[in-house]
């Protein structure tokens, strides 16, 4: 159960939050400065080694239980025709997952990964945020709980992933509160809105900051203009870190939800890694302004986790290979 | 066996390859339309999966049966000092290989795929190029034997790999010859050479490319600035078009083993997706020469194969969701 029941207990879970083991992770350093490879031959997959030793606290960790979730909810504003999609289906996605038809279905399923699913209040669309907040207080404790308590404690890497239609546009309204910007260079295509649709959700996106504006904290901005799957996300974030389990985030909605938390307490999101750059508009924009790298860049815009579900198969690839390498001494080979 | 039995035969050989099977591709597409996502959502997946049906000839096709091979050489050009590690480390890291300590072992194992590793004439180094061609005629035959024959003809995707000191001085010489330009814009680091090794890395790149020029025929370059390992990747890559098994391309000297074949038989490489984008210097270069955009830029310089290892999993992935997706109909989702 979520060891928080308002807000201000979620910013004080997340205020008390463990670093990494720096031990660790100069453990690993030293590790793969003996791997019978040349010095820094595997490029990124070394620094990805080491960032996962040493939240793991393990100089030599191998990833055994990656674990993904995908939350799923209704927004308010998908009334205002925001996307290429009904609302409807939102809850129709959910049955797919369920029935294992997505593509977040074949990626858990390859990567090695158990795939959860939840479904969050999907007969109670949020607020419509250009109206008001999007969720009350009670409701977006509820959400971040949710998602606090669907991480596994046993799993050993987190991706959260989402189903909302109309999420976009909330991810967009989030940004650009927490941020700053115009409502356009936040707005993308989504699942694949143009021309008055695209000028509605810019449109939306405008009213939403206009009426909540930066609110000088992440929880309350993501209250006023997130969603119920957003603030999930959100809340497994956090607990993955509680319990010292890295996650790899997704696409631009999943990195608004994580934004909220780095926007209010600094260093929220370090036990994070950028599993990839979507093809969503802002997405860039939002790493850049969370300074973090992607690890592939596939043009994918899909969310349900799916560019960090592929990125696990990189993760894993590189703690293989950080932890089951020879060392020079161990394989007889001159160098190093 | 190979089907040749001298350098004419082999051309006559890429000369009659098949071509893709346009009905598979096009029965691709019309499923990538239906399955349940926006139209484009899956982003280079999508056409990845599509360009391995044309060439499997399937329209639903998945990946069962990876094979990764791996071939050693040794260099005449070693011992003027082109390398950071002495000649012996390429028998050393066979053993290696062979004993399962290297990172395409590990990276290997994660994607399900077979390693065979071949290790041609370690104590006959090929020529120094700088003093008269690398290899004879009968040596290079048989080097692209030696690779046509490795390749497992149930195999149903193939990543070639190699390991030999030396051989970024011989990819280098040989992409200057094929594609022009200066010794040092095609000169990298290699295993990590800098200072006076890397000024003569340079000259002894400028010296080949000046004694054997540009030969207007990419098998003749091989044989004259190549080595028996970059021939073999080559006669590799050959069967595999001939077998219809698509290859993910490795880094920098896989790449050049493959350009030969691309400047001596338009589309010679149809077959064949970049699998990432190196961090030795040239390869950028020369995937832009090959028209191929790389599926990773993760940072390795490393070899092995090991780049186009882990992108083994981006094609899996790919598949996977092609070939596994419900439709729109087949999940009662509305839209598509």
């Amino acid at each position: 159960m979520a060891e928080f029941s308002d807000l201000d207990g979620f910013r004080a879970a997340l205020a008390a939050m463990p670093g990494e083991d720096t031990a660790a992770r100069e453990g690993a350093a030293e590790r793969n400065a003996q791997l019978t490879k040349p010095p820094g031959a595997l490029g990124r997959l070394e620094d990805v080694a080491q960032w996962y030793a040493g939240w793991r606290g393990d100089a030599r960790p191998l990833i055994a239980a990656p674990q993904i979730i995908v939350f799923a909810g209704n927004h308010g504003v998908a009334a205002q025709g925001v996307s290429a999609f009904p609302a409807e289906v939102t809850a129709q996605m959910v049955l797919n997952f369920q029935h294992g038809g997505a593509a977040i279905n074949q990626l858990a399923r390859l990567a090695g990964a158990t795939l959860d699913v939840h479904a969050l209040a999907l007969d109670r669309p949020t607020n419509d945020f250009t109206k008001g907040p999007a969720l009350s207080e009670g409701e977006v404790v509820d959400a971040l709980a949710a998602g606090w308590d669907a991480v596994d404690p046993q799993a050993d890497l987190l991706v959260v992933g989402e189903m909302g239609i109309g999420n976009t546009t909330s991810a967009a309204a989030l940004s650009a509160a927490l941020f700053g910007g115009k409502a356009a260079d936040w707005t993308g295509r989504g699942t694949g809105v143009e021309g008055d649709a695209l000028a509605t959700k810019i449109r939306v996106v405008a009213e939403g900051v206009a009426l909540h504006g930066d609110q000088g904290d992440g929880i309350e901005t993501l209250r006023r203009l997130g969603g119920r799957e957003i603030a999930a996300m959100a809340g497994a974030i956090a607990r993955a870190r509680s319990l010292r389990i890295p996650v790899i985030l997704d696409g631009f909605i999943c990195t608004a939800a994580a934004a909220c938390l780095a926007q209010t307490c600094a260093g929220a999101l370090d036990h994070c890694i950028a599993g990839h750059l979507s093809n969503e508009g802002a997405h860039a924009r939002l790493l850049e302004a969370l300074d973090k790298e992607p690890l592939l860049a596939l043009g994918l815009r899909l969310g349900e986790g799916s560019g960090a579900a592929l990125a696990i198969q990189i993760v894993k690839a590189a703690l293989e290979c950080h932890s089951c390498m020879a060392t020079f001494a161990e394989a007889g080979v001159t160098g190093g």
